[in-house]
């Protein structure tokens, strides 16, 4: 068999310098964001990842021509997962959601000219971008069958017209993906600059998590009509050509998230080996050491389950059932692993003198975004079944 | 057998006021708050008691002398279930920890004195309080032998020094119900008025919750000098006299929280039931199903829960079994609940848009308050185990 | 409130005279059974039965007109969960299934001749019985509108023709009682006697569990022709009719059940306190701790779903909701008590040399048997949908 | 990086070759093993292997000289898996437990004439083994540190005395590698043949699982004198030198175990799909995709944990944390898959008509043998907390 399992010299390397960078530049800047979230200001990001690049470790995902690492799925596995030990890594290192899976998106899916206008600035970090698929209800959530946003053809161009909510990254992004129905059953994707006419940011959605540079925002297109160069892959093509992100990005949030709940784990081993509790130390404590071995656990089995579906990815095959399972998997790892932290750290592991609330508070919506835990299922079983149909295995693998 | 699950006519009136309030007065209100949690302006504060007040169902556990409704543990039950489906109901209806466990303390254990200056104000909601016990590690925490804080005695009265910490409600409290170790196996209790010399609120420790008024704070004792008459119940029986108070406030906060979790649960219903989805309705989808009738399951289990403990506590008895068993499954339970919730209703479960981050925020910590589960399970199984050593049946009842 | 749990000294007599009777005769009895289950020998069982009824407690849910204790649904649940304590103590008893819901039904629904005929040797323990229910796929399961057995009116009679599966107690029993279709939306019950031409039993089907009289059977039921007198209750009102046993049945299967866990979790801490491990105890141990802990609260739990039940049941309501919801409860919460006192035993719990493996076989299909979990959640969830439907609330009460 | 997770076309012919055999040949005869799970005529047995050696896929772990495949331990994982698909197939292809992880350990450990006389004949499959270390308490069970059987030297040999119990294979096995203490921290191996003077097989310990051959024995060493050349190993070197074997046969157990689950896995599946139910199929129901969904993830996330884990024994590793956590994690995911496969097919899952009974007996114990999860877990968390102390990152690999 080829199973191997071990980085090769360089991507450790790479490991070791992330690692260094979160630790001695991004984890102290931790302090500058307080319980209600705020981010960095703009100087203070600005300044780590002027650092970020000296030590060559920036945008790990991008094209090498506009700076980036261009790193394969596994090798981002083990970079991202790095980087996410700190909630400030992923923007520092310009690899965090949604400009890391519009970068490769739009490597994928553009014109020349839109990959000079949009894909550049963003892949070097200049600019930010934001998604525009989910709607409010009853419009596409969950189900994208009931994507309710439309694009009608008009001369020269589209008009675009509905609501999008819940657009991670909206307030400063500087241009929208925005998915719309351009027939009864098919979709297409816009690129639609911020401030465009007919486009209006109408409010910012506060959420649980605080942690995504411009939060969610809610969006109105109104009559908003953009030229018919503002068609970005091709027409009525539109979920086929998202595909190329939608597993990849579903994928790197597993990687970066994985990185936080490591980081929980760590806060909250350090701190049983310190309280003394009963007559020994908490970390001594059976109850204590259960929740040790199963973030363990949960920690080894999320790494693998990432690195299979990378694995996957990185044959140029779409592995959507690897890619759902490991989104469900790790979704789910990531939030008993915190939960156990918080509790091994009792009081202060739900006090703001640790990063235990913080990343709490991130990782609960990572089960419903990307797609919630149980449409995943229904895929992932729906294939199954499909399997068993066809006379093949359910469970197996190739 | 005598087992009867039904409300008396008084009671279920009493039931019937409480909601109508809590929907009509106080969940109205929740949009006063921000999601930094920033609680009620005092003054609507006052205006929603005065209307409570009118409704005869203001001050349900304190005595009746003080306008209370002096409710005993099985109907608290019942209100106090109804005043938490608003995380605002039990500071509204003066039933809010730690007041509504001090209040329950101080009727027990006061001299006359005493009364009249701490319980009388605190019960009629003039004044807020704070149980002063939590130490900063490697002080008492979930094991209370550890308490570090110290009070010696002096000419006329005791000298306290130590420093506190978690102490819920310090900001703005009116009086500090301070635990202190008075010889090396005992403590003592004494009542220190905010302000006294050589106490200081060190400073705010900011938490995942945000609903308790005033907070959690950090105090410092650093040769505070009380008087005699400063002492709460007995000399070195601290622990024991505050077991008076151990219980039931453990008991209350399952009270208030099921309210909690019912409201997500109904929140979430709503939401299901209005949702399109896959050429359904979200409530009809079987994952949906399951987690609806887990809710209401983990509901009336709780329910029956509390309501056995206050049985027993109502025939006086210390109930340690029968609290520390409701605690768990009801602080857990709890979490499953709005956890569920949070999950059904998407992005709309993690969004401020519904009262549901909110909520989820305010129960976490209810697994780590009033002593971790952890530490109720081994007092839970120590008696099982004895139990088994005297040749009694562990599991079994009387 | 008029919430009261205590026993009163009638039934907490009954309780103790039936656990001394389990102890003391059934329990030692439990050698003379094997690994495959084989149940006592008649001759044995007759001897037992006679001590019971000597004892004052056999037959706790029959009529007293037949020597039974005609206990209410509140004190069968002190005794039947008493009666669990040994896998042989309900059929010693006479209050296994099916024959105790059998006997209920026939209590409400036969005529005069029937109940002399069919009810009074059942009662008495003379004969046993079954209830001819289920279907081989695609038949009715999980699912009773899938009923295919049909009844075909012919002169002076009824022709009844389909298959079952799964018939409890068929083997030996005296007679059947049989659901039949007699309509295209309704069903009718019929009192089928052993060796009736027409109805054969098939085989044998082995199962999981091994603690029915009679095991499993598979009948065939071809041109089985029965006079009118053989139906029991209403014509075309079989479903109505049998609801009667539904609810009740389900809860006394609950409470045999929470006695087979109940018995685990007394092996486990026995085992647990006397087997040294790490240098103390295993019952020190947290894990063991944990284990112990969640036993004693599951068991809690479980009984008060069950008194809660008992309790609608006694006001003469359906009880539908809190039926199912015990139902789920009791099912997974017992196959966690006594898969977790399997793990506490380790070698020992595995096998028979303890009583856990016996039960362990005998508590799993519960999770199946009188309605699937999922089945049960899905009707919760429905009735809690309609409620907020409707505008009242889910997860209240009454 | 170098993750690769493919199989190289040699051992991806092996695999379905394996499969095919399983499928035609070892399935079909497991209706020849009942509910109390005897197993496979001797004749029977012998004959399966003959078609095995044929099909070139007898002994997969054992070495070449003695006709095995000598798989490296990822090769064995994909071939044991398919093995495990027939609770029949480990014994049949000659790469069950224990005598599987007893040819390793005589490979790498016995003199020139003890792998003549030894190993020889087990690897061929001509006779079976057992290894002797498991005592009843208080000996050695899940802390082998209370080993009580002791090995006393005498002239030209060793006088072992004490009891052993739950020896697997015991009744058949031609000779007991048995574990004594040889001095007061330390232990040695040493070989028993079946009938030497001084041991007997007092009993055979009946269990919830029967699928091993010669079940599990427990024996009685009095007087057992064996000579000098009985030694296996090095004296005083037991426990080391059991390491060998310890690890890599904690991993066949999760391999072949894994397989089981699978097998589960297809039974329902194929049921879920052909069980017409509330209008559409069990299959399209939520709570089924549900279970469906979770299967394919738990078998999933086993089989990287398994690989993981044998990819660092093949670096020549001792591989505890991997072996350890792939333990726990696999022995939990395969009992839950094996408890959804049974919920999925309802009463049909807890019949024999299925084969989910008889899976379901024999991964129940897999959370006990070879290491109960509490004491995998305390050994894992005990890493953590070391790596924690000494710098370095819990939940980091290398």
């Amino acid at each position: 068999m080829s199973v191997d399992l071990t980085l090769d010299p360089r991507i450790e390397d790479l490991k070791q310098r992330t690692r260094s960078f979160i630790d001695e530049h991004v984890i102290p800047a931790e302090s500058e964001i307080d319980a209600h979230g705020a981010g960095l200001a703009d100087d203070r990001l600005a300044a780590l990842r002027t650092v970020a690049r000296r030590a060559g470790i920036f945008a790990p995902t991008a094209p090498e021509e506009f700076g980036g690492l261009a790193l394969d799925h596994r090798d981002q596995s083990v970079v991202l997962e790095e980087s996410g030990r700190s909630v400030l890594g992923p923007a520092v290192l310009n690899c965090a959601a949604p400009d890391e899976g519009n970068i490769l998106l739009l490597d994928k899916k553009t014109t020349p000219q839109q990959r000079e206008q949009y894909l550049a600035p963003l892949a070097r970090g200049e600019v930010r971008s934001a998604f525009s698929m989910t709607e409010p209800s009853p419009g596409a959530g969950a189900d994208p069958e009931m994507l309710a946003t439309t694009a009608t053809k008009v001369d020269g161009g589209w008009r675009i017209d509905g609501r999008k909510w819940l657009i991670t990254g909206a307030d400063g992004a500087a241009f929208f993906i925005t998915m719309a129905r351009t027939s009864e059953r098919a979709a297409t994707m816009f690129l639609v600059d911020a401030g465009h006419p007919g486009m209006t940011i109408s409010r910012h959605v506060t959420t649980l998590d605080s942690g995504f540079a411009g939060g969610h925002g809610e969006l109105i297109y109104d009559h908003c009509v953009v030229p018919d160069s503002a068609v970005l892959g091709r027409v009525d093509e539109g979920f086929a050509d998202a595909q190329v992100r939608l597993g990849p990005a579903r994928l790197t949030h597993c990687m970066r998230w994985l990185g936080a709940a490591r980081r929980a784990h760590e806060v909250a081993v350090a701190y049983a080996t310190a309280r003394p509790m009963f007559g020994g130390r908490l970390a001594d404590q059976g109850m204590a050491q259960e929740k040790i071995a199963d973030n363990e656990i949960d920690i080894q089995a999320s790494r693998l389950m990432i690195w299979n579906a990378a694995a996957v990815l990185d044959r140029h095959e779409p592995a959507r059932q690897e890619t759902s399972t490991a989104k469900v998997f790790v979704a789910e790892a990531v939030n008993r692993i915190v939960d156990r932290s918080v509790q091994l750290c009792g009081g202060y592991g739900v006090s703001y003198d640790s990063p235990l609330p913080h990343i709490l508070r991130e990782v609960r919506p990572f089960r419903i975004y990307d797609g919630p835990s149980e449409v995943h299922r229904r895929a992932i079983s729906r294939r199954a079944v499909r399997r068993s149909e066809s006379g093949s295995l359910p469970g197996d693998y190739s």
